[in-house]
């Protein structure tokens, strides 16, 4: 049996990295005259499906897929929500 | 007196999007063996700090933010979340 998991992916700069992006935007509210807002960090955001036979090879399946393509670990951080959607039987 | 919050924003693209950089990691994902995964979606997360007088003109100012620069709302959806870190006083 399968199980089909929605993963919920955050990758975001680690405190101590620069983000120019940011800066952008946080300079750019002020100009609209929000010039409270601060501390403005910017990051990605993925989702995707994935089936599985559990959650834990899910889970182990995502920290592989995360290291090596979708976060740079040196600079980076993420975390994820994994939530079973479906559960798939037969031969497919 | 004022609320310090933090504001944790996604942006995401409209269902009815293509999301082409999703289709690149979705490909890349499949060539490096993870061919279970599917429907891959790329959004961007946007968190800062924000200082108001209340939660409601909080809000406000975050609907006004995500419409005029953070998303574009022809092809983009935003949800935020905004928790309360410190509340201030005195004159500054």
């Amino acid at each position: 049996m399968q199980r089909k998991y929605l993963a919920k992916i955050l990758v975001t700069l680690r405190p101590s990295v620069l983000d120019p992006a940011g800066v952008a935007v946080q300079s750019g509210l002020k100009q609209m005259g929000y010039d409270t807002v601060d501390h403005v960090r910017i990051g990605k955001y993925i989702e995707f499906t994935i089936i599985s036979p559990d959650e834990t090879k899910a889970r182990q399946d995502l920290n592989n897929i995360c290291d090596q393509m979708l976060a740079n670990p040196v600079i980076e951080n993420y975390r994820f929500d994994l939530i079973e959607v479906e559960t798939q039987t037969g031969v497919f």
